[in-house]
């Protein structure tokens, strides 16, 4: 019997009841047995100086380590100020350095989002492909999750209950292991 | 033997002696001996308007056939006013109609852009990028080519002649051929 | 008695009964009586060629006409491929040349659109105010007008009908003005 | 005798011989008599989380006075993957909660940036025109000031030495100074 896929997902706020955390949440949940998911938070990611390239931080190794660990990465993105959080870019621009040890490269990615408002990230999704594409990522080109009004499709748990955006969220998971797979076959 | 590959360069730039057509014949010229690079201009694209979607216009069902016979699409664009020029966004604007029949999705593509500037196409490229992802086509991350200061690097009769460019498209060439191969056999 | 401010207003698509034209004609209703809007389609516009740059051409002569006899630009624009459509930036690529001769420098403006989907326009209207900053406009931050589920909004007749929307427009045709003569005032 | 105006140069970078740090320095001592420039650099600010909002903290609170006081901001800021530091932009959203205690909101602002690439932040400028836009300030269209291959213009002390590249922020500054006494006077 194969390994299972599995799948990192980075949710790209730091709120306890994320709504971005609770899509994630959701695709763990919705995801085929063939695939698992896990989820990374940025908690212990320190702001980036690259005076400090070179040195161990122990939060940035860990997260470093499960990057490496991952055949796939799903980024969950809120998006501030019409584009990605300061935090989640920290994030990619600690993982990416020092230059020549960018682990993101050549690893399959894709991107989801989920907001309060009615752009449901529209404009953060696309700032935050230029940046994976920028470090390298094969970033999935379709289908989009853009979850809009999303405050009234999570219950107070902070667990997703809009049927039709889980069978999307759905899909899209099951669309990464397939472009997670292709790019393997391929390779 | 195997068929040779077919990559349709397409230049965004209406000039005779366009540096971008130039780009794109240096790739021709580069190509191994299993790709086949064909060039499409713009010349015959009118401005897309939708009260027109159905009907047919000569120009734009040619460039539609010869982006369907290509096994991948190979963008040189120049930047106007810090993005694409109008013309190659209207062309992908026709081509991706109507709904439902997006020609685009799916073909593996790559983007190359020379200036005479100094910026060398990084604004208009990374628009392109976030358009070609949206009309679906699985665009290659990396190696980027960006031409700067491009009119020292072409001799009169529009010909590439700079070796470290040269070789640097050389390599472009083949790192999409590759991508498309892989793509073809993870399907 | 002072002179009525003019408003030129640019509609991106072609279409007959654009909804971004609807737009600029509810914005024309709604302006307050010191403020003249007038309108401008782009269907005399041809495709961009550098090679023509210093030729004359009716269309675009009269067009950049009307840019210099106005006071402020109001562009309305749809949402094509996530980005501007190609006939909208293929018309501002007109009027910037030939280098030394962009007309649109210096001039006060502000972004508007419509669109049938749920994401109003909101990545093409920053696609759009990246390159109206880079030919040198004004360009006015807020208020933001993303008309989404647009359909729905207008009548048969392309009349702007939803009161709540109305009352945005006229808001921000305010706003414009007020943004114009501040300019114009602090000059 | 009036005061002088006060600009507050922000730095997008923690490394103590930044380049953007002494860009601004450069501006610093390139400013006419009327114009003081004070310059903040983000060491002090911790990762934004939205589950604090209202709660004080002594570095965003001193971070967030110093933006009250200035009647303009100048951003200077790195590329790092082709976008915006994920600390600048941290720093951005941070100032700009709680919702309705935006402090950017209509004040005055313009970006330069340095790079050690050819490529001179000509990607990260854009995307954070696009979100100080998105926060409400009055971003000045031109000049732009990108400084590509910095290194070669700054010696060991981190000094702009460069003539040409200090003419032309000489003249950025000018700029902001204008553009800042020309909003004011027109309110």
């Amino acid at each position: 019997m194969s390994q299972p896929l599995v799948i990192l997902g980075i949710a790209g706020s730091l709120r306890r009841q994320s709504l971005n955390l609770g899509l994630l949440q959701a695709a763990q949940e919705l995801a085929p047995a063939s695939v698992r998911i896990e989820i990374a938070t940025l908690h212990d990611i320190p702001p980036y100086n690259a005076d400090d390239d070179g040195k161990s931080h122990a939060g940035v190794d860990a997260f470093k380590q499960r990057i490496l660990a991952a055949d796939a990465v799903l980024f969950a993105t809120p998006e501030y100020n019409h584009s990605i959080p300061g935090v989640l870019k920290n994030a990619i621009d600690h993982a990416s350095r020092p230059s020549g040890a960018n682990i993101w490269a050549g690893k399959p990615a894709a991107v989801m989002g989920a907001s309060p408002g009615q752009f449901g990230t529209a404009r953060s999704q696309y700032e935050l492909r230029k940046v994976l594409a920028a470090v390298g990522m094969l970033v999935m080109s379709a289908p989009e999750v853009l979850v809009t009004l999303a405050q009234g499709k999570f219950d107070d748990q902070g667990k997703l209950t809009d049927e039709k955006t889980r069978a999307h969220v759905g899909k899209a998971v099951q669309a990464l292991a397939d472009w997670t797979l292709r790019l393997r076959a391929g390779a």
